[in-house]
């Protein structure tokens, strides 16, 4: 077989065999692909398509490109794990995790870095002193067999075939694709080998996809693969137009993880933790209904159980106990850095929150270093923007709807005035989406 | 300027401006581009197609992408050159180069090896004791000077897009692009400097364009390119269905050239010379018309003006001069390397031949090393096929239609099965071809 002949059967249109899928994937993890070529088949991948099966052979492929997790036969049907499509102010991981930790379930997380215009989860718990997110199997098994969960990072040998096709994807303008993002997040998490997942599908301007029709098509691509994988799969569909909660950057999100975590978080951050903790618990079994999974969930919150895994899991994850011990239950700001900088955003007119625009502040906060354009860039873990008001409230000119937190005192012209123009007010009161909750995909 | 974003750009079917065709020539030459880059942006072009001011806009950028040929300016008129799109026993270049030559015009051919299935003119020249193709552009103008024509290799520095293109093409399946091969042809003959161009577009199987339409379409394609970077052009379309004169074969086909360069060519042979003479000589005002340039160029064959010309030739590239001598005016074989072995081919009924299959044929005396399969093979010159039957003439059972040329003893019964299949014999005789010029596009 010779590459160049399996990337022409693709660039004509015809569908690849096992064999021929099997044969690429083996040749660029061993090294014998060129990197033109890996160019030159992502984008006749991209262009051409792949069917399911296609799609199934790949994210196996990936899969099984590097070692995978293992774990005691006894937790095989507990281990779960969540997977989000990305979004402004989403702390969600930081809570379910110990959640289902603290309802008996496990939860080996591998998660990622930000690339783009927000942290990503890892980004965001590096904020605390001391947290190390790069764990060995065994680390993993000792966190999980004490706290019930753990998240880190990704490791050299787990995926390797999806290291180097993510990478390239991303200098040759094949990242926004259905299929490749779906080989990617689900040959990572098979690889953890757990048993069930939920997926969080952002939808809206500040996601990965911006209408019902693209994400739902996303879902149901990640789900049939998950589930050709042999995980038991639900997709959640969830607004992503205003930000999740009312922080947004990566201490400031620790921060409303920890409220959250006692309970006291945002009613909308609480309720996509609830329901995606909930379809976990309904698929293992832990509950009946989703309705009792929401309750049991809600109760971890409610009754410190979820906050005290979170507690575990950061000294099992490096961080000194009276760190954590501050950080869960003394003065969670004393713990984590502290911005230079924090200039107040009033409101120009009176009237309603018509819109708080999640792209535009994520962007504001990207530029002033809360997300990394490239791999190689450092993140300012305290800047970021706490917002003081929700879409739909009502506000009076001249009232402080936001804080932005910054490392340098000169913010930008530009990028004070985007910010000044990501909130929009009505004269009159808007009908409002109560539930982020857009579709639930079986 | 992002190469990702041109990227996008070309894969979503969008036309590229000029600026970032030349930002993306330019990142790949300064070695900034990535080989994934490179693979999914030619992918993407070869999907999605180019018109023709990106066409024009791209071999503009490769043909300065490097250094090109300077000339003394009295020059400049009679500067002319041939591309031909490559087919099985041409030798025409050997030929053609040395009779422009007698008649006035300077000819800078920069050619190439044969990767494939036939040897390319370098080859064919390098078989020949002492012959050199690696000229500095000081030597190329001696050899103009004093010969009138050299016939040369790419120089390390001449078009640099190109080889990295051509070499990035070869393993990505994006060879067969008449956008790509127009780019490539045209930028190399654009960057000798020369007024006037002929191009021989082979049609038929043993050719790059199996059918009229795709060969019409590339020769269109080609002789606008050309126009475009200001050289006079003409493409001639030619049937390559059966073998070009009646030797195939490195050695073997130098022997040929020498005849021809002596007025006993074949018929086919002299036809081809003759048109692509005659098309320069009237671009350039030496002929008025063509059937003028026919009589010019065949009588530089029977005057021995040619001959002449191609002894100084290859003198100019360091052939030793009693080795041309005897190579132009003695006995040719004793010059040229000679094979071990040569077994007959014999027809198994009597007939009329319908058939002599160039590709078979070629496909034949290249697994047995008259070509490269890869770049860094070695050809035996000595291995080829003599015919000693044209199509259409009559034969008997038990006639030696022709011999191999091999190195080995054994040939492996496949490939002389093959060989042997190449011959069709029918009972009656049908219409054959009389011209091999099908088209001529001005």
């Amino acid at each position: 077989m010779r590459i160049a002949d399996v990337i022409i059967k693709k660039r004509d249109g015809q569908d690849l065999t096992d064999e021929e899928i099997k044969f690429f994937i083996k040749e660029l993890v061993d090294g014998r692909l060129e990197g033109s070529q890996l160019g030159a088949m992502l984008m006749a991948w991209y262009l051409k398509g792949m069917n399911a099966r296609e799609l199934s052979t790949l994210t196996n492929t990936m899969t099984f490109s590097g070692e995978t997790l293992s774990w005691p036969e006894e937790w095989k049907p507990v281990l779960v794990d969540k997977h989000s499509t990305g979004g402004v102010g989403d702390k969600i991981s930081l809570i379910l995790a110990p959640a289902l930790a603290a309802c008996g379930l496990k939860v080996p997380m591998v998660s990622g870095r930000g690339l783009g215009f927000t942290g990503g989860t890892l980004d965001k718990l590096e904020t605390i002193p001391g947290f190390k997110v790069d764990l060995t199997l065994e680390q993993m098994q000792q966190c999980l067999a004490d706290s019930g969960c753990c998240i880190c990072g990704q490791t050299d040998t787990l995926v390797p075939a999806d290291r180097i096709m993510y990478a390239t994807r991303d200098i040759t303008g094949t990242v926004d694709n259905a299929n490749f993002v779906t080989a990617s997040i689900i040959s990572k998490k098979a690889a953890e080998n757990v048993s069930a997942l939920v997926l969080d599908v952002k939808v809206g301007r500040a996601s990965f996809s911006p209408t019902l029709a693209a994400a739902r098509h996303l879902a149901k691509n990640l789900v049939g693969a998950a589930r050709d994988q042999g995980m038991s799969t639900t997709a959640v569909l969830t607004s992503m137009d205003h930000p999740l909660g009312m922080m947004v950057g990566n201490s400031l999100e620790v921060i409303e993880a920890i409220s959250g975590l006692k309970g006291n978080g945002p009613e909308d951050l609480n309720e996509l933790v609830a329901i995606q903790g909930a379809l976990l618990l309904h698929s293992t079994g832990k509950a009946t209904n989703i309705a009792q999974g929401r309750d049991l969930i809600l109760e971890t919150l409610k009754n410190g159980a979820a906050l005290n895994r979170f507690e575990k899991m950061l000294i099992n994850q490096n961080v000194q106990p009276g760190v954590a011990y501050e950080l869960c239950h003394g003065n969670v700001e004393s713990v984590l850095p502290k911005e230079k900088f924090s200039s107040p955003l009033v409101t120009a007119a009176s009237g309603y929150v018509a819109d708080l625009d999640a792209l535009a502040i994520a962007q504001v906060c990207g530029a002033l270093g809360a997300a990394r354009a490239r791999a190689s860039d450092v993140i300012l873990p305290a800047v970021g923007v706490q917002l003081n008001v929700k879409v739909g409230q009502a506000v009076h000119e001249g009232q402080v709807w936001g804080e932005l937190k910054h490392e340098c005192e000169h913010v930008p012209k530009n990028l004070w005035d985007k910010l000044q123009d990501a909130i929009s007010i009505s004269p009159q009161q808007q009908t409002t989406q109560v539930s982020r909750i857009l579709e639930i995909i079986q």
